[in-house]
């Protein structure tokens, strides 16, 4: 199962999940200067920093935002993008936050786990109900795909839903957690985490230690390390044995160059930061 | 602004939204053999469906999974539908479902509100928070652009978040409908509805009255009618004075041919569904 690969991928490089968030003004100029189009140069940059963090990525999460901004054209750097990922043998995480029922579910399967934007797992938002991820589960079983749903995110705004209380004392990221995980147990692999995931933000100690507990088939998508705010001794609670989860970063990765002030060499420098971060993430695991 | 245009529409021409959910397989075969690839049979059906129902139809919601599902392609069809739309002076709202947010949400909204899918409506998905409504907001004021937010849907799942009950004795969906109407009363048009809309299932009697009273300057897309269940009657309680909302059909007009066993003038049955829907509405809300 795709799930025991990015469980094995965790144990044989590391915790981080190079985010392919990447803004055209990412792109360094005398870089961007050597394409004759956007699409092209974007498509070049993410190949150099594809190739410079292969052998520490877990895995790549490729945020469609970013490409879907361009239009056709952007949308075609990014399907260059996932199809280099799957020639290097990398693992991709989508994230895409679709949320539909039904045959449009059904359609976004089929957009992501085949065709031009096929892909290993797709970030879903579950909002609508169960039935908005019923849709991509024969993907699970039958083509070895994997999903992270939204659960708690690490934005500001997660107070405005996500921590609405409900009669029964639990908060209703809580809620829709356990739901998820219970859906989760069907699709367990041989590393005992789930192929359904969940994205679960960097946030405090006691949630952290909360939601591991309770969650404890599920394989964590960990956002807000770094950029926002959270460190590797918080990133550590939310790990179990030291698996169990994959940490993101993107701009912190893509935009190392610019701390260092040497963008001739970015993508050394993103292969540089991701090393340290899987290093101080690794320390903070041991620590415990 | 647009919401004004739409209300308008549905002051001239009824509340029929158009839904271009269109799967290939409900392109006609003598139809689809005429051309030489799915992008091209895709784009002329709805070419045809539009040409049909431009005086009947208040606005066309056109969902992206289907077309998404196709790769590159299918986002050709959909960026071709999108302008042809345009070129025809019909209101559109793309039924995207995106929810995300900061940066990634600044690209969905430079991706949908300008460039090559530059459409006047999108739904969103508020589980995230306002937060993932708010780098949307700039392009209301400036670009006349509106959004439909997903507060309470007509699927089955719909009881599993949106009706979690909260300590104030509200649901989920009541809460979210309430966050989402203050945030629009920032955007309210001279018709009196504010360009901050929301999806609002077709479901219960009472349900719908007292939606349509909380969220008295809410706007509502309104899934759910026939094929869903939903009946005119019940449509007619989420409107107020006969306007405040518009009522999507897909399945019911696309394939409105085959219930009449009429494949060769498909265009014409959906023309006829389209304009019976209208009256269906209008006759249950001139009985209120």
């Amino acid at each position: 199962m795709i799930i025991d690969k990015l469980y094995e991928s965790v144990e044989n490089k590391g915790h981080v999940c190079v985010g392919l968030d990447t803004s055209l003004d990412y792109i360094p100029k005398h870089f961007m200067s050597k394409f004759v189009s956007e699409e092209e140069a974007l498509f070049q940059f993410n190949k150099e920093i594809i190739d410079a963090t292969l052998d520490i990525a877990a895995c790549y999460k490729v945020q469609i935002a970013y490409y879907e901004a361009l239009g056709i054209s952007g949308l075609i750097a990014y399907k260059r993008t996932l199809d280099y990922i799957k020639e290097s043998k990398g693992i991709i995480i989508s994230d895409i936050k679709r949320g539909d029922i039904a045959k449009t579910a059904e359609m976004y399967a089929k957009a992501h786990f085949e065709g031009d934007f096929e892909t290993d797992f797709i970030t879903v938002n579950p909002y609508m109900g169960l039935d908005s991820i019923e849709p991509y589960l024969p993907y699970l079983k039958n083509k070895n795909k994997g999903l992270f749903a939204l659960i708690r995110t690490s934005n500001q705004g997660a107070k405005d839903i996500e921590f609405i209380e409900t009669k029964d004392n639990k908060k209703v990221y809580e809620a829709v957690g356990e739901k998820i995980h219970d859906m989760g147990k069907e699709f367990i692999g041989g590393c005992g985490y789930s192929a359904i995931g969940g994205v679960i933000g960097c946030t405090h100690v006691n949630e952290a230690i909360q939601l591991r507990k309770v969650l404890n088939t599920m394989f964590f998508l960990i956002p807000g390390y770094g950029a926002q705010g959270g460190k590797a001794e918080d990133v550590a609670l939310y790990l179990k044995n030291g698996n169990g989860g994959v940490v993101n970063s993107s701009r912190g990765i893509l935009l190392a160059y610019r701390k260092v002030g040497d963008e001739l060499n970015f993508a050394d420098c993103a292969r540089k930061e991701a090393i340290r971060m899987k290093e101080d993430i690794m320390r903070a695991v041991k620590g415990i």
